[in-house]
């Protein structure tokens, strides 16, 4: 069903203001959300308003917490969101890259003490938007198999990095160190489809299909073996270690500890081409580069040869027009979010052609 | 067999200043070429000799060749290597972001027009030896498909990062985004060993076993399929695009084609937590993150999880104290590039018991 990107914005406002969000990281939220379902990213999208609030609820989040910075610099900063919402902080720390790296050509911005804060994608991208390349990572509560073992050890820490690319848009990575995101493993359970092999082991170190086996003890593998490994080991250390913020285990699983604070860190890099090569249009180079690789020959029953985010980027421009596509998750979340905060809006008055 | 170090560099160093290349730039390529066999990645390591110096001879790489430097900020420069060696030039490159990184908290150096340069963590760990965290990437000429494709798009681009970990000594990740390096399959091919499935497709776009479909018009496959692929665009970004190196099949085949100048493009960053987060022990504080990585339950048949670069670390130990042990097919490639420059020097003088 598609709904109204307004409707939906409102709505979601209403919901986090009800439990004590400020009505200005109430916006970033929604529309930080909203942007993963417009692009298709729906494990990303709406569906986390419920953990969000049931742990502002809880006192896991504190909604309030005014962030503190720790250091500052010319190229960097390190800023202490105080157990506060992730959202508003990492669109504060990128914007802050961004910032520094007009100037300083590069820098880099650290957040510990925070939370979850959607698809990271989202912030590399608020940084290409200044014709700069964004990268944005996070860590995350440990859910995935360090490669040789056979339980949950390391987050599948999310990385990203996003740069325009002429008339191609936007080239926008957005990647999960699991083979999968667990948001993907969480809806097929919720929809009660089975996932494929390689995806899972369950609690006895076994391969599984069932997306519910993560829930009884089993555990997310890495993508590539130990080079996906590697890098979640490697966002842990930008985004945890340099931060100061909790590590591994320490990083409170926030969907079933919501009463708990996160202690989950981010990292924001800003490279500013116009700087380092003033001479380079780097979206015109990068769109020649897209060029030559989609004219190469296609692998049999490939119909193109895709950038990273070109998908994403395509649904965005339809639900633009056509209003934002939810799934049964999201809308069961969202309603599960609005029985949380006492409102009842019927989701059918959300709808691009709702008769609410 | 086992080789002396110190006969090894001599010997190196005088192979490429047989060529005219500069002592001290043939010191710094041997040394970086050992230190690659002693951990090793001898797909990196001397083995390479041959192309260097076949490249010198050729006219392809500029042995005296000055590099510019093009732009120089606080935390930035861009270097310019006007088609000289690849080493050289990294080494300065990497230590230049160290430097830089030591006030500016992070620093990034790109060079344009350089050449092969061998294992990328050596320049990580260059910049990790500073108790900092080092990244290296480098560009290469087109060996791999882009994801859906079925022949060469993109180089296989490594990528590095590296940092201290207390009593484990150094985090080393330094990976191709092909599923494995050429190097390994052109080892394969040396001594006439099949490949597995999933690294390598042939000429008309199959999957297959055999090593030497790669000079019959085969392509490498991105780990992970679009994962990695993703990952070889962003360092395509990062050391080419964004330095002004040549792009993909424009990068020259240096192993085909040596007297044609590569073109290649490598990227240094480097991150200073002293500056970022004054209070933190980077050191330690990541071999608390092992230790507790390391004490998780293990897969069957699985001895130890490892950390990256902990393989290597352990070899080299051993080849400081046995010598450096080198494998045929670089036994044979430093043969031939003692043929190549007309100096006859049996390897059984090299060796650590030789009789030479």
């Amino acid at each position: 069903m598609r709904y109204s990107r307004e409707k939906l914005m409102d709505h979601s406002v209403t919901l986090l203001c009800a439990v004590g969000v400020s009505e200005n990281n109430a916006k970033q939220i929604a529309q930080t959300l909203i942007s993963a379902d417009e692009r298709g990213v729906h494990s990303h999208g709406l569906v986390r308003m419920q953990g969000y609030v049931s742990c502002v609820q809880s006192g896991g989040i504190k909604p309030n917490a005014v962030w503190k910075t720790i250091t500052d610099g010319d190229s960097y900063a390190l800023i202490d969101a105080e157990q506060g919402l992730g959202i508003p902080v990492s669109v504060y720390a990128a914007d802050l890259a961004a910032q520094k790296a007009i100037k300083a050509g590069i820098a880099v911005v650290n957040v510990r003490n925070s939370h979850h804060h959607g698809a990271c994608g989202y912030y590399a991208m608020q940084i290409a938007h200044r014709d700069m390349i964004g990268f944005a990572m996070s860590t995350g509560d440990i859910i995935m198999a360090a490669a040789g073992a056979s339980e949950n050890a390391i987050g599948n820490n999310p990385f990203s990095y996003a740069v325009k690319a002429g008339k191609y848009g936007m080239i926008c990575y957005d990647i999960a160190m699991s083979a999968v995101a667990m948001g993907k493993i969480a809806m097929a359970a919720e929809e009660g489809r089975k996932i494929p092999q390689g995806w899972m082991l369950d609690r006895d170190g076994m391969p599984t299909t069932d997306p519910r086996a993560y829930v009884n003890g089993g555990t997310l593998l890495p993508f590539g073996g130990y080079k996906g490994y590697g890098l979640a080991m490697m966002v842990e250390i930008l985004a945890g270690v340099l931060s100061g913020a909790a590590l591994l285990k320490d990083i409170h699983a926030w969907n079933t500890n919501p009463q708990q604070g996160g202690g989950v860190g981010h990292c924001f890099v800003a490279i500013n081409p116009r700087r380092i090569n003033p001479e380079l249009d780097i979206s015109k180079r990068n769109e020649r580069m897209i060029d030559e690789l989609r004219a190469h020959k296609k692998a049999p029953n490939v119909e193109r040869i895709l950038f990273p985010g070109e998908i994403e980027q395509e649904r965005e421009k339809v639900s633009k027009t056509e209003g934002v596509a939810l799934p049964p998750a999201s809308e069961n979340a969202l309603m599960r979010t609005a029985q949380l905060v006492g409102i009842n809006v019927p989701l059918e008055c959300l709808q691009t052609c709702g008769e609410g």
